[in-house]
């Protein structure tokens, strides 16, 4: 691709608990993704813990490989370990400055919070405000979202400090993103579009030997930045490209289209969720799951909102439940065994009816590590999906991976059913 | 503490997929925490995606600071773009060599899997075994676990090369440890003990005063190295300790116990799901659940074996579930609304019931955002427990945080309330 100039950044991620791993980063991903779509390229995160060595080190690191943009995480509270402000001014070459406006500010915040707890020393919280208050000398100040400001440091690299939890780093992200000082930073980037397909029920290999083709069939296939991820089932395919060639990128989509036509669900990168969660608007659904247990309850309730067609459901994980709460004839499981098409069938047309339902879906299977036969070795799972006009699907998978690969998946199955029943495809 | 040698180490997480988060990395933490067992000091993790000078870079950085052993993750496949031995053996500036049994042994696996897939071109597999079969001169050899072999190439610093596959990374890291190679590298580690306090129903500002006073009162406090952590509602306390100051630790945890009796509830780092587990055994337990819509069945059945106590539950998300399906008198919804412990009570005593169970566990509640009253805001959470000697618990809450937090930490509350009802306390 074209990149004459370019503009590339790095993310220096702090804290002990991070770099532990007890705590997941989140600000890493957060905003690597932000500048993906920036159009900025990143070329390295770095963690480490609440060492002001190590976090200096990480800053020339980043600085010795020409980056245009460092963004730090953590690090900004008010206790004596927190030292990253003090650190990117030592590094920046700067001055510590305390700013009196700054002061008021957080003065303001942490009186506020202080209402709560009488007990707390208010000597020390002022010692400590004033320390959040010290900036490095010609810094852009970021407002707290909590009460830790940020600060951007105009150079070269620019650096721009942000506090650690993403409920404040996030929004002051977006403030930072904003400034003169940022934006002159990046200047240097290249605008992309991104768009992302989905699909499901497509082996990764089969993708691959489609994209080979492409290669081929589709002029200027080089000038499109694909990557390719198989995630719980699905195969998603995130494509950038320059705004000028978005006419390479739809012959691409035609190629994906004329080739895997029932396994493309999203063009536009909406998740089966949001697919599903429209289907089901002004129905009513009813779950009856075995070995996922509320997997599928839950997910179907993620959202706000969803107790306008969520009735409820059944967890039917004894066979005396599956007998008891859902009228399962005892006969069809000594049968056909627990996990088969026909109990599956059996429950889901039972939810419908408990329930008052319109839209029902059944999960029965063998999640493991123990429970599976030569017959039904573990990850056989059955699904049904019933609809009040008769209509109904069934079908037996085989999942591979864990005892919760399984469960999960089982979960993403049973929404793909859904939104073909409820969209019309058998 | 005394750290007279020290070791100390650095992981370098490669793959495009996981700098630009579309995967989540698992590796870092993983090897963060075996490290920490092991006593070996971790300074930086750094991350960046597959391009060998970037990878070359991270190297040289760690190297730069004295690390005494790194850890890659990543970039051992067999395509053009996996570059990590390639670079670890420059880096270290050794030649690579064709290791003839490591290609018959790659050959053999290889020849097993593509079984599968009659299609795939012999001679580009038989090529690719080749690469993978690149060695460093003078590297120890770490077998596949998938397909991928890792290295161990020793040296100042020791580099240890794993695949990034977690399923593969986990097992030959175990095998990696076990090497001469790394037991050089690590000598100077100190051997630490570490144990796990657990709390819940404390704020962390009530643990921090505990600790400010039990650094006064407990002599050699500073020879422990105390993390605290809040999660999910839950205070995780990890202490680590050369083994002779375990005196030390019995007097922190004694001041601990003194101090919260009643919020300590594991000293040897099990979760409150291990000990429901445990205290459910010979039982029979069932759920009804509306705002957690499945969750917390879907918590008691992670483990497999919980098909001997878990009978099942229902999902009454609507009014009218609570109504039909597990007989929830609607004059008792309409006088205290659906969200009240009358309403709890009686979700759990009829679960009680349909599922024939000796213990139950009801929970209703407002997730959010919207359904909030003034009365009843956003996170009043109602919980109930039934045992079949007739005894009952109930509750209310008021959780904090996002529609998905309140469904999560509600699942807690009520596993702690089981936990407690379950071992006698009320």
């Amino acid at each position: 691709m074209s990149d004459p100039v370019g503009a590339r950044a790095g993310i220096v991620v702090t804290g002990t608990e991070v770099l532990t791993g007890r705590v997941a980063d989140r600000n890493g991903p957060f905003l690597a993704d932000r500048l993906l779509e920036l159009g900025v390229e990143l070329g390295h995160i770095t963690l480490c813990g609440d060492r002001p060595a190590d976090i200096e080190a990480q800053l020339r690191f980043l600085a010795g490989q020409g980056v245009d943009l460092i963004i730090t995480s953590g690090g900004l509270g008010p206790t004596a370990d927190d030292m990253t402000v003090e650190t990117v001014a030592r590094f920046c070459g700067r001055d510590l400055v305390l700013d009196a406006g700054l002061e008021t500010t957080i003065g303001d915040i942490v009186t506020g919070l202080m209402a709560r707890f009488p007990e707390v020393d208010r000597e020390a919280v002022i010692a400590a405000n004033r320390k959040q208050a010290l900036v490095p000398a010609g810094a852009v100040i970021l407002d707290p979202v909590g009460t830790a400001p940020g600060v951007i440091v105009p150079g070269t690299p620019t650096v721009v400090v942000l506090p650690g939890p993403p409920r404040e780093l996030q929004p002051m992200w977006n403030a930072a993103i904003a400034t003169d000082a940022v934006q002159a930073a990046i200047a240097g980037r290249t605008r992309y579009e991104q768009q992302t397909v989905r699909m499901f029920g497509l082996p990764e290999s089969g993708l691959a030997d489609t994209l080979r083709d492409a290669e081929r069939s589709v002029a200027g296939f080089d000038r499109l930045e694909i990557t390719t991820c198989l995630r719980r089932g699905e195969l998603e395919i995130v494509t950038r490209y320059e705004p000028q060639d978005a006419a390479i990128y739809s012959e691409l989509v035609a190629v994906l289209r004329d080739r895997h036509p029932r396994e493309i669900f999203s063009e536009d990168g909406s998740l089966v969720d949001d697919q599903v969660a429209a289907l089901l608007a002004g129905r009513r659904i009813a779950t009856a799951e075995s070995c996922t247990a509320g997997l599928l309850a839950a997910r179907l309730t993620e959202r706000s909102g969803s107790s306008a067609y969520v009735a409820g459901g059944v967890v039917a994980y004894a066979n005396a439940a599956k007998t008891e709460l859902l009228g399962v004839d005892a006969a069809l499981i000594e049968q056909h065994g627990a996990v088969s098409e026909p109990v599956a069938e059996s429950m889901a047309a039972s939810a419908l009816r408990r329930f008052g339902a319109d839209t029902a879906v059944a999960i029965t299977g063998v999640a493991g590590p123990s429970g599976g036969s030569e017959a039904k070795p573990v990850g056989t799972v059955c699904f049904a999906v019933a609809l009040a006009d008769g209509a109904s699907v069934t079908r037996t998978t085989q999942l591979p991976g864990n005892r919760s690969d399984v469960r999960e998946r089982s979960t993403t199955v049973a929404m793909h059913l859904l939104r073909r029943a409820l969209g019309g495809e058998r």
